[in-house]
């Protein structure tokens, strides 16, 4: 048993500061753990010793009797130390510090923090919080909490199959009060406040280990931890994410710079999409996807049919589902003949279905319509709309349709446009039919998007091309020393190099075919073209001219080879608090107006570039839009498997720009490189 | 009082298919009326004439005493002429009819449906239907209609004052349900089926009339009208509309045809931007916008403060702030300064300003810190955050909120993260503190930018530039034809002319500075630059050659000076079923592979033309990104403006093209012009 799972395995647990004195904080675990049937042992622990709601209370944890799994210390954050130093010296293995008054408060509650987990942990303690509501398992009734969600009249207390973990106690605790309103079923809720030693995602994946959970969803605050998202990922449960601040990642600025525009938060996504980790915006998203997380059917691919008692809820549907990202099934041919003869001539037998509001007088509709979606191969999902209706005719549908789930193996999601009070019934009815219920089609279809990006197949292998790692440049590395650097792991680069003087110019011109690029070397030359460090197309005889001008801007002169016409990208690599970064973009306005660039996070699988750049809006420059030639985009997608490779072993905080690079009828080619390392300044 | 409004007026009611027997459909009207104590009198119609549920019944409406002012039609398709007619003779001005078996079942349908409407028509009744479920007025009970909702053991039944109107009778009286069941107040529930003789429009129009109406909704799968929804607009009332089918308006193929890029979809996007009338995309967001709809306060700008107990709330809120297309409030200093005495040290004084879980031990942070952000003048609307709090605590908030509304003049919405149970009464406390509440930040702010959308002060006034209607031109009028006389309306076109022979053009050349463009001119010649029909920057000496090539097309050869440089820009104008439609879009890649067009109905605004221009992605290419020179928008505004006055009164369907207009650093210039009439081909 880890340490961590103690928040929902917890045989005793130490309520340190807990009191009988009405309305104080410190009484409400006693009151939940005691009302809500705790099975284990409750040890409240309080200086004046006695009892507290008839337990007998402990002046100190260390006089409590052992072995205690969990401590929930509720003291003023002055005192926190000393419980924490308690804790240790009694053998507990995790404490919740709900206290407040640390890293939340500014610099002087961040260090008391760094010092509190610091005891901890060289006490082999592990700490949840500070600055948190606390946890509870609904399983095991484990409510080491002062959420008031616990002191309703009737909360509603159910065993449950959904995990989640929230940085905020307060959104955390509200979002469950929203499930358990709407029906869910959430096994356990934990609230992580400042994720000072054990992170959110550290519960999540801890969670993961459970074999009563089926669905994971966090709500965070941040993400830094690349790992445990990797870990949770390959623990085969689904997961969702709601992460907020968004929109506060800015920069767009810096068009010509990868690291700028590969925004934290992009990263996030790009991160998230390639462990297959559902991204929702809202808490409403949330427990939408929540709903079908609860029960075991997936899909198996993004092709939807749709049945419908509704024509209208039949259009809303088709315009959710490609909002949605999924895929309108085109029915086979035998599937349509089939539903020909069962659909009322007003219906519509082409996906949606309509099978019209006759459903009502004959619910075989239902049966029959669902058998043939069931058996058609074009469908790996199911929606099923129906508006309002009355109670007998809801359970009607309802048998029809937990009958063909039962069958088909084939996800079914209901869209119910109808209130509860009409068919009180039904919510206990689809859930025990295992449908998950919405209550329009749209929300139906981003909870069937969320299960076909748990479900859909993950790139997977090692990548065709690939590259040893090379070894780091040195932080000011010139643009011919990153280049030579480069070339070693494969990677395509003009051929030239630095011209020792203004005959040797001239003569590297009639060697690369008469004509030239001559580029200023100079370190910390930010911006060559617009100090007038570039002449592009050079010939022999104003080689030595162009050599002297480029030398008195005080540095060497670089002669390459002139690179055949194509269309310019940007291809980068830098690393982030989630791993390295790759990052592709198309170059001039793509880029500066459009912010047209897609993102990795490094090791690349098979695939992974080929899709980077598919997502880029402008690609099809590079499939030979506009009448042109269609260029080498699989020599891009080998640049930045190789720069993904090459790169892997760096050290520390780097940013690798090759901006230019074109990508030519066959190949590419790396223009310009730069290099910044230790947030120090770019290289030439 | 206008027929129409018989739906929610009608003193007596006849039902024409009224039956006793259980279950039917005709039995449900007659139930509904009798059941939730409609005042007028209640006429069944019924063959065999005696009594239904104890009303005396008539063999026909003619029979019935009169005056009727609302028959409702619940018989067999074959049997609806006949009850026309009998309305008709019994002087009925409206009808519903229910019976379904017309337009939606295929051409037989549509005629059999036409044929209704023209008899009655010639009778002077008015027709809602077919195919529809009837309407509802919750005011005074009239319930014509048949929807299983009001067969419910118990549907909420109180006044109210939001009109809704649904073409689809299922999704429109489910969504009303699920209003009901989150403590909305429909006043009025229409459905109007196929829209054959009165549109939803429509009764949205009549509905906008009715003093007690303050917010009207519509699901709509068929905007033709813009007459009605300018009415809609003008009426003051604020209007959302969920109109479905979005994703079917395709048309992104042939980029360089604006008629093909000005999908319907988006125009009606365009014309409801312009009118004020906010558009949502599923019923969720149509009940959570009407909810902000049943309050009077009325932001006076976007800038919003939040106010929250809870860090994560706020960062939400931050978040859907920037989604919603709303602004955070940058607070006064004197707000902030007032805040920090205010505010707990571990809370925050910037917006989103967090007050803490404090406030639960001191409520008077709500009410103090409200007082603040009601006095600073940079706010126009405010958020008000809490998460789960148990009943006495969400009572404070609320009293709180409510004094603060009651004196600000200033809308608060409230985003409420906690489950009913919690707080039983919070719901009403809420409603009769006439603030709009929501589970998450993110519905209140989408509501939030409804409010702002429907009361934000609308273009108004004649533009600067306009232009008197020009004739229409030939239907195969060629290019310079058409810049002759768009040159009429202030149009800039090149210099230039058609030339006579070789040696006339080599003049011509001569004449127009020593280059010029040379283009043939062939009726039915679609892709002149492809077919080797254009060539640029001809001198004197080339010119009769050029003049002889281009001849041999087969058409005559236009001689025109060449343009400066500058960026190019499609322009156009096309009728549609909402009227004329301007687009405008930056030329090349920005259409061809990024759709970045937009569109306005005509006649254009004040303003309307620069906010064209300004929503282009692509827009910064025009004011001199990239370090080139700012182009003359101004003049592209011009152009737009008297385009959209010139064309005003050409008869029929036809689409203008001018492609490409050259934005140059002063002027434009229209460099190409086509036009097509009736779904005809194209001219040259």
């Amino acid at each position: 048993m880890s340490a961590v799972s103690a928040l929902w395995n917890a045989e005793s647990i130490a309520v340190i500061g807990a009191t009988e004195r009405p309305g104080a904080l410190g009484r409400k675990p006693m009151d939940f753990l005691l009302r809500h049937g705790y099975k284990g042992r409750v040890l409240p622990i309080n200086p004046r010793g006695g009892e507290i709601l008839g337990v007998p209370a402990y002046t100190s944890v260390t006089e409590a009797p052992g072995p205690i799994d969990l401590a929930l210390i509720m003291v003023g954050a002055d005192r926190v130390a000393g419980a924490v130093d308690d804790c240790v010296a009694a053998g507990v293995p995790l404490a919740i510090i709900a206290s407040s008054g640390f890293a939340e408060t500014g610099p002087e509650g961040a260090a008391l923090q760094e010092e509190t987990v610091a005891r901890a942990r060289a006490g082999g303690l592990r700490l949840i919080g500070p600055n948190c509501i606390g946890a509870v398992s609904f399983n095991n009734r484990v409510l080491a909490t002062f959420s008031p969600l616990f002191g309703a009249e009737s909360v509603p207390f159910e065993p449950g199959t959904l995990g989640f973990v929230s940085q905020s106690g307060a959104l955390g605790f509200g979002a469950a009060s929203l499930a358990l309103q709407r029906g869910l079923r959430p096994g356990w809720v934990v609230s992580t406040g400042n994720d000072a030693d054990v992170t959110a995602l550290e519960v999540l994946r801890e969670l993961a280990e459970e074999p009563e959970c089926h669905g994971l969803l966090g709500y965070l605050e941040d993400v830094p931890d690349l790992e445990t998202l990797r870990a949770l990922s390959a623990s085969g449960k689904p997961v969702a994410l709601l992460k907020s601040g968004r929109t506060e990642a800015g920069g767009r600025a810096a068009a010509s710079h990868t690291g700028a525009l590969a925004t934290d938060d992009r990263v996030l996504d790009a991160a998230l999409r390639q462990l297959g980790i559902v991204r929702v915006d809202d808490i409403d998203e949330l427990l939408d996807v929540a709903h079908a997380f609860e029960f075991p059917l997936r899909p198996k691919g993004p092709r939807v049919a749709v049945v419908t008692t509704s024509g209208g809820s039949g259009i809303l549907a088709a315009d959710a589902i490609e909002d949605a990202g999924l895929e309108l099934s085109e029915l086979s041919e035998e599937s349509i003949a089939a539903l020909t003869e069962i659909v009322p001539p007003f219906g519509a037998v082409q996906n949606p279905v309509d099978i019209t509001a006759t459903v009502l007088s004959d619910p075989s509709l239902f049966d029959r319509s669902l058998d043939v979606l069931i058996a058609d191969d074009s469908v790996d999902l199911i929606i099923a709309c129906f508006c309002v209706m009355a109670g007998p005719d809801v359970e009607k549908a309802v048998t029809a349709l937990s009958k063909a789930a039962r069958k088909g193996g084939k996800p079914i999601l209901v869209a119910r446009t109808g209130a509860d009070f009409l068919a009180p019934d039904a919510p206990a009815m689809l859930r025990d039919a295992q449908l998950p219920d919405y209550p329009t089609p749209a929300r139906a279809l981003k909870a069937a998007s969320a299960l076909w990006q748990v479900s859909r197949p993950r790139p997977q292998g090692t990548p065709a091309a690939t590259a040893e790692p090379l070894p780091a440049p040195a932080a000011d590395a010139t643009e011919p020393q990153l280049k030579a650097l480069l070339a070693g792991a494969g990677v395509p680069v003009p051929k030239g190099r630095i011209a020792r003087d203004a005959d040797d110019a001239a003569a590297l011109v009639r060697e690369l075919g008469g004509e030239a690029v001559f580029k200023a070397v100079v370190p910390g030359l930010l911006h060559k073209s617009e100090a007038g460090g570039v002449r592009v197309g050079v010939g022999g005889q104003e080689a030595p001219a162009a050599f002297r001008d480029l030398a008195a801007l005080g540095g060497e002169v670089l002669v390459e080879e002139l690179a055949e016409d194509g269309v310019e990208v940007l291809v980068g690599v830098r690393t982030s608090p989630l791993g390295n970064v790759l990052t592709v973009g198309l170059g001039g306005i793509f880029t500066e107006l459009l912010d047209d660039v897609s993102h990795r996070v490094a090791p690349l699988a098979e695939g992974d570039a080929e899709r980077m750049i598919a997502e880029l809006r402008g690609a099809a420059l590079l499939h030979g839009a506009r009448g042109t030639q269609a260029l080498d985009t699989g020599a891009l997608a080998d640049l930045l498997h190789r720069l993904s490779d090459a790169v892997s072993t760096w050290p520390g905080d780097f940013e690798l720009d090759l901006n230019p690079v074109r990508v030519l009828p066959n190949g590419v080619v790396v223009l310009d490189a730069a290099f910044t390392a230790e947030g120090g300044d770019q290289a030439a």
